[in-house]
């Protein structure tokens, strides 16, 4: 089969054989998948990863020793836990420490024809959700799970601070919870799409002279975190949503004397993802700028680091 | 009469003018003060501050406008906050923008014969508490704010980063709370006051083979957050307490990807403060190294500055 292996920082498109299902797993046949910007993180260095890129997926279960799910359309959470660790035990799989994590951490991605996955992890895609949205499940969780890390009053201002990804995402859910959502990026383009929906936007956060009760750090920088502090109320939260190969510089003793909770904020609920997608009016297809095939992969990828591009997927 | 002025970095003992206290005030005469870490801080540079040093005390109010203060002995909140604004008015004054802080920040400290305080600054101290216990309210009400920040419950692993002031304080009211408290100092005098009181501790956080569920950063230096990203689990709290000049470097992803919360903790209620001083058997007389007279603040600053010393006082 095709696939998009990352090899010393470099993209190769290579042919292998096809992965074997083990016990209990899934062979998944690919229909398409999304580059997050965790992707070009791993491209310089995040993680030291090598292997075969990609976590966000839609695809078909083609093979699997439990016959119900051949033939389903399925999307996968991207975790694999050990389930005998007492982190797994305690029901935290998800932080299992010995854990393998789908195109990130020692288990190969989904930028190929065909992907391994525990069944455990999948999750069957109603047919009222499109692959496009499917492809959207992953990131789609993460934005939510913030809801789950922190209680955001309807009267909360909030400023999301990023326009990528996951920014317009986050921007999007919590636009839908809270009418004082504030938004701060870099592209007119991205930010366009915001206004669209009722959020506040601004290019520049020398521009804001007020603070927000709570900010999400979506920036995907070291420096974002610098911008959040100075933007959250005394007593307020940031919610850090950014993963880079660096350290980040952090201003700690004002954390400490305004009383900040920096909460760390990572992957979410499929379940409650699917059912947001069910029912919630948000439009991902407007964030696709781009398709792919797998061959075209590094055309792709250059796409997506583009910094006007939103979202780029791949397709076998 | 005399004080304590830092100036350009340098400790100066003067011969000023006695302080005049406005409306709403009460000019206190001073009997006891504590050096703080954070004294210690302010002379590296820390808050950019000039002027009289200076925020544990106890005292005696000798002059206010409200005679039923006078001949008070007395502790007092550090936070002059204005009263006006959008932050005291929501009823959070100790995070006023425009506040000034004792001996920290725009306002004359205690090391001195006299100060002035607003009188809602003040706290009359009952008579079972002694000079001595009335110097460590502020930092036993720094101590006990961990738990207005944070829910710890009894059967939590916590632990303490630092065994410094703040260190042993916050080991000692925690192990009043749970019996999972381990601490980790450089200094086997100060480790050995708390393993006296059943506190489980270590020299070397690389001894430590486990993780905790809560962990109280209070090492003073900008590696301490390191050492508790290193040790805090998934899902975990980092309570911070540590206030210095410098940035901090913390690897912001691996706070992501473990969802783990940092909490800014400073000051606290001094309220808690004293009904926890007469309820509860916790001795601080032990911690008191040296007294030493104003005229001879710095050889008091040595000796508080020396890494086997545990708290020093100040006297008239």
């Amino acid at each position: 089969m095709k696939a998009v292996i990352l090899k010393n920082g470099k993209i190769c498109v290579e042919e292998i054989p096809v992965p074997v299902p083990g016990e209990k797993e899934a062979l998944i046949r690919i229909v398409k998948a999304g580059i997050c910007n965790t992707d070009l993180e791993l491209l310089e260095g995040y993680m030291d990863f090598h292997g075969i890129l990609g976590h966000e997926f839609v695809g078909h279960v083609v093979e699997s020793s439990d016959k119900e799910w051949v033939g389903k359309r399925v999307v996968g959470e991207i975790n694999l836990s050990c389930g005998q660790c007492t982190t797994c035990l305690e029901g935290d799989p998800k932080h299992c420490p010995s854990r393998e994590v789908l195109g990130i951490h020692r288990k190969n991605g989904v930028f190929a024809e065909y992907v391994t996955l525990p069944l455990e992890n999948l999750h069957p895609l109603p047919s009222t959700v499109s692959d496009i949205e499917g492809v959207f499940v992953e990131p789609l969780a993460a934005a939510l799970a913030v809801f789950d890390q922190i209680p955001i009053d309807p009267e909360d201002d909030v400023l999301i601070l990023g326009d990528g990804k996951l920014g317009l995402l986050v921007s999007q859910v919590m636009r839908l919870h809270s009418p004082n959502i504030f938004c701060v990026g870099r592209h007119p383009r991205k930010l366009a799409l915001l206004q669209m929906k009722g959020i506040q936007t601004a290019q520049n956060i020398h521009s804001l002279s007020r603070k927000f009760d709570v900010v999400i750090e979506a920036t995907g920088v070291p420096d974002g975190i610098e911008d959040a502090l100075s933007r959250v109320k005394p007593t307020g939260a940031i919610v850090a949503k950014s993963t880079f190969h660096d350290l980040a510089k952090v201003d700690y003793s004002s954390l400490v004397v305004n009383e900040i909770r920096l909460i760390g904020s990572r992957c979410g609920s499929f379940a409650k993802a699917l059912e947001f997608l069910e029912k919630e009016p948000i439009r991902v297809e407007e964030m696709v700028d781009a398709e792919f095939s797998l061959k075209d992969a590094r055309r792709a990828f250059d796409r997506a680091k583009d910094p006007e591009t939103i979202k780029v997927l791949l397709f076998p």
